[in-house]
């Protein structure tokens, strides 16, 4: 009996290691199942890799590519004649057959790290992939030597469709920019790069069969068919589909300036250099209409290789349809009774010419419509109804509403947003006809420069909610793996440090950076639609001010959300003088942000902000102080802080200081007596 | 006459300021002529440009660039339909005629800033767009605005042959490092970009005509055909030559992997991974030889467009010659006296193929021998006596011996490394056969990671030298104007400081990456080949330890040396209290470096290196205090403080302490009785 007990106490003792060990991992996206052991296998050049069972070839450029930065990382020279061996292995990797890279597919694996072996299996190469991406995750250090911990994971997506959509038409995205992004995607287990092809903005790919598609229709900025073909087969050996869109019937004028005999009013066209939503409209009612597509169709379909095409087929406005007596007379001809059905009707001839090139048909959610086959995907973005709608209706869908990373908002709305929320009032069989999600981020206010500083570290959490169990969803430890996933997502080429980092050189013109850093650091561009409220944006605008290098979550203050939160829940000291720290820094920052930005014509529109954040930093330091000492607050007091506090959310710059809605929150805390959770 | 003295010394302190504010320009190459004047051309967005003339259809992009580039710093946004015009233009660019990008073209331009008015005048596009670099780098801002000083160029280039090679095979440098350095180079005017492509480690080029020498010669990294017409493309739009070179007969060992039947010695071959000379050569003596150069270089004449054709042919050893009877054999018969001979013997036969393709040879200075005729331009890598012993005996060259940036050295032994310096012997007519100079980086220590570190921005250094008239050499003002200039590069996507930052963010893993930068901003790489002494290099090295982050102008120490220099001349308190202020940084990084780099099996290797900066900080901060205070040293004391330096100058992990050497004649200052010039 009373060994039993000590044995109850050892155990959950070692339970409590291992559990305590796991919280320290820093996977993203964190696995289905995970049980830490005592261990570690240890790193060295002697290391020995065996690839066994019947892989798809690709397999053997990313066991490459993992030992490269694994190398990298640890400063160790692998021999490349002897690492990867028919005979006996250190690690071992068994894959059962070739995976395909395609909707469906088993991406599931075992990773299993013991004190001298490394066992890691799958139904495929496309989960052994994911297996090595895990493993590197897993690499630690000590004094001595790098070192994986022992552990044992069984892990498989909850959702088949994981996508990332990069709109390469608002600005050109360059080719490099590109793959690294994609890098990026293989890193977080993504498997599908929906890729932006036109707009009202840019028609970005070069059509052989139409030439003055892209060379009208771009300023010279488009994609070659190699240069697609490229990316294609770039994409497929990191495990990725790649899936065009053309966006038809609406945000189409680029199409027009080349073939203005497509858009249902006469006229000519150009390239647009505004954003929102525009007239030209492609003419739904003409014969030749169905003629040009089932030639351009003909071409993409052969040119990417996925079963999917996008076609977009959002935000028509109608008003061409409106207008046009033949349009309107050929409506009322074939009893179609509104833009609508119209719509419906376009999209089922351009279903035929799809499935005539062995593609399904996918679009945006205003091409819903129950006249049309169940072979079509619906892409959920004015809001999850839609998608609900279409599975209760039998169609299958997927979800970007919420998931809009162009919107500046805080990577914890993201990642909260689920396809399938615990509340869900769908049916198991209607749930399954959720295939996943994906991020978009439209390019209205990113350029090449700064497109990687809009899509991470943020996706990676976006990737968690569609890869990781539902339950994996606390937002402060998915923050601090974020912070860790960020570093090394820069590691295969992403910018998104590396030019924020530069862009910030830039505005100080040679002066040391340090001071608008801090400030960067500390403050939020506008959420949502604001920006575009400050000033009328176009295609021309550089997008190299303050602004753009201000981050959605703002790195110093989300250290501060993290210590405060924690500071609520246990009156931690350390938390306590890490948020004095940061407030001191941010008050300190002010004298000398004004000495860099004084005379600099860049700067100068951002001074108010840092006056402003001094300010606030010192109230939110005194409150603080009361917090700490258990003052209560008096409504007086606490309504002249808010009008205070009113002032200094004011946005600067098209800026914000996110710290201005946590001080609001110690306000309501002191004033209802402290009373902490 | 009292009006003319004061309109003299009013024109006296005008050419004063004139001349002084000339000197607070940063640019680089730094121009034949330049008159400043007084005012600003402010730039807005009404700013208009027009081209008039007859230029090459290049100009357009670069115009577009240049107005990118503008923009971005600026944060203005240009209208892009109406800010090139056929009309009314503030900034008017005037063309002779179409430039043709080849060695001798006319690259020179006048620039003329006014209050209202910018005129850039050229012979030809190419002088053009040197011009429009630098209005790019006079670019600068006060409170109100953006602007360029009124200021009157004119220009051309000393040297017509101004190049930078890339070693693309020891390691594989990916083809958008390429670019980027394509852009690196167009920024400070240089205009060959010499590729090399075959060695013992790597053949890097597709060829159809014999895909096995790509397939079987190369680890599957190699540039395809159509990047190879892409890269050419690129860098003919920005004025620059793509010049190849195909390493023969030595350094071949590539080649034979999938050609065996090319090689002096029977035998299977193998790529190779260490460095240095090895014998694989190719057989000079068999007709089948010349029967595979002839369809090679036909295949590889076409494909790249220059009229120079660099051969290589440095470094043969001979070991398979002279081991083989045959070979000796033939050499008797044909009387070929030795290896060198029967290397020109080789070389007259390539020299045939190449002449047949419409190409003009080149080559290392192994293949100068008086029998080959005077169309043969001599590379000179080994010392300038070669290059002038060719000049003397009628033969065009060019200089590479002390542009080895591969070597690490400081830049301003590059810098001051002039192709014909002021003591030369040569007559006029010979110093006109040197046609100018190539920065060569060999990249046995670099990866398409860390190239751009290396190269830049120390080649803008040698782009001056190869630019700007011999009389400017004042290397403080060099490294002055580099700090900035540096900045500027990074702009077009150069990764010199980007990959450096994550390459420490890399080894910091998470942590804060400061007490590393301060060190590694403090050391240097070791110095010419020593590096390879410390340890066995092969290509699968990662180069990721901190030595491959350490600059051969460690920039922290760079700016002690200039504020030391500036003491010394002037007795400056502002540059004695910088240097006490570094000093300080020094000493007190030890504490912090240490507990980042305790625990970080990555790290460890440089904790002496730091504890050295801080005892080598103390001891040079005491002498400093000394030299201020006028005190003389002790022969004693000196020969006790060299013993200690001598300790502090032992490398570290391959790295040193630049400032032990300036520490050194700070006591030699202080022996001598502390007499300052």
């Amino acid at each position: 009996m009373k060994t039993r007990a000590v044995l109850i106490l050892i155990l959950f003792i070692a339970s409590f290691v291992v559990e305590s060990k796991a919280q320290q991992l820093n996977i993203m996206p964190w696995p289905s199942e995970i049980k830490m052991a005592e261990g570690q296998f240890v790193i060295n050049k002697n290391l020995r890799i065996s690839i066994s069972g019947n892989p798809d070839k690709r397999l053997q450029p990313n066991l490459v590519r993992f030992i490269q930065q694994l190398s990298k990382r640890t400063t160790i020279p692998f021999d490349r004649d002897t690492i990867i061996t028919n005979t006996e292995a250190s690690m071992i990797i068994e894959v059962n057959r070739q995976g395909v890279v395609h909707l469906g597919e088993d991406e599931s694996y075992s990773l299993k790290v013991e004190n001298d072996k490394i066992i890691l299996t799958a139904e495929t190469d496309l989960g052994a992939m994911h297996g090595l991406q895990t493993l590197l995750q897993l690499l630690d250090r000590n004094r001595k030597s790098f070192f994986f911990p022992c552990i044992e994971i069984n892990d498989k997506p909850r959702f088949a469709w994981r996508g990332l959509m990069i709109d390469a038409c608002r600005h050109f995205i360059p080719l490099e920019v590109i793959k690294h992004n994609i890098d990026g995607m293989a890193m977080v287990k993504l498997n599908v790069f929906h890729w932006h092809l036109s707009e009202d903005q840019g028609f970005r790919v070069e059509s052989k069969v139409f030439p003055t598609l892209h060379q009208l229709g771009s300023n010279g900025e488009f994609y070659t068919q190699v240069q697609i073909k490229e990316v294609i087969a770039y994409a497929n050996e990191r495990g990725i589909r790649v899936m065009p869109e053309f966006d038809i019937p609406g945000h189409a004028s680029a199409w027009m300036v080349g073939h203005p005999e497509l858009a249902s009013a006469d006229g000519t066209y150009k390239i647009e250099k505004f954003f929102g939503v525009f007239d030209p409209t492609i003419d739904p009612t003409k014969k030749e209409t169905y003629t040009f597509f089932a030639k351009f169709f003909k071409e993409m379909s052969q040119l990417f290789n996925d079963e999917y095409m996008h076609i977009g087929g959002d935000e028509n406005n109608g008003v061409q349809w409106n207008e046009n007596p033949r349009i309107q007379a050929f409506m009322k001809k074939n009893g179609i009774k509104n833009n609508h059905e119209l719509q419906a009707y376009f999209n089922g001839n351009l279903l035929k010419i799809l499935e005539k090139n062995g593609k399904k048909m996918i679009g945006w959610d205003e091409i819903f419509q129950p006249t049309l086959p169940k072979t079509i995907v619906i892409h959920s973005w004015r809001g999850r109804e839609s998608m609900e709608e279409a599975a209760r209706k039998g169609y299958r869908s997927i979800l970007s509403s919420g998931y809009y990373i162009d919107l500046f908002k805080n990577c914890s709305e993201y990642y909260l947003n689920d396809p399938l929320p615990d509340d869900s009032k769908l049916t198991a069989e209607e749930q399954s006809r959720i295939l996943g999600g994906e991020a978009t981020m439209w390019a209205e206010l990113v350029t090449g420069e700064s497109v990687d500083s809009r899509i991470w570290p943020r996706t990676a959490a976006i990737a968690e909610r569609l890869w990781s169990p539902a339950s994996v969803k606390d937002v402060d430890d998915m923050y601090r793996r974020l912070d860790v996933i960020n570093l090394q997502l820069e590691e295969t080429g992403l910018q998104h440090i590396k030019n924020r980092e530069m862009m910030m050189r830039r505005l100080c013109n040679g002066y040391n950076i340090e001071p608008l850093r801090v400030l960067a650091d500390a403050v939020e561009p506008l959420e949502g639609y604001r920006r575009h409220g400050s000033q009328r944006y176009t295609t021309e605008f550089p997008l190299s001010r303050v602004a753009d290098v201000a981050l959605s979550d703002a790195p110093d203050f989300v250290r501060f959300r993290l210590r405060y939160n924690d500071y609520i829940k246990t009156k931690n000291k350390v938390s306590y003088t890490k948020m004095m720290d940061l407030l001191e820094k941010w008050s300190g920052n002010q004298a000398s942000f004004n000495s860099l930005a004084y005379s600099n014509a860049a700067l100068r529109e951002v001074l108010p902000l840092s006056d402003n954040l001094k300010e606030l930093a010192l109230i939110t330091r005194k409150l603080l102080e009361q917090l700490d000492s258990g003052t209560v607050m008096e409504e007086a007091e606490s309504d002249a802080l808010k009008i205070q506090l009113e002032k200094l959310k004011f946005p600067v710059a098209e800026m914000e200081l996110p710290l201005t809605s946590l001080t609001l929150e110690i306000i309501n805390q002191l004033k209802n007596g402290n009373k902490m959770e």
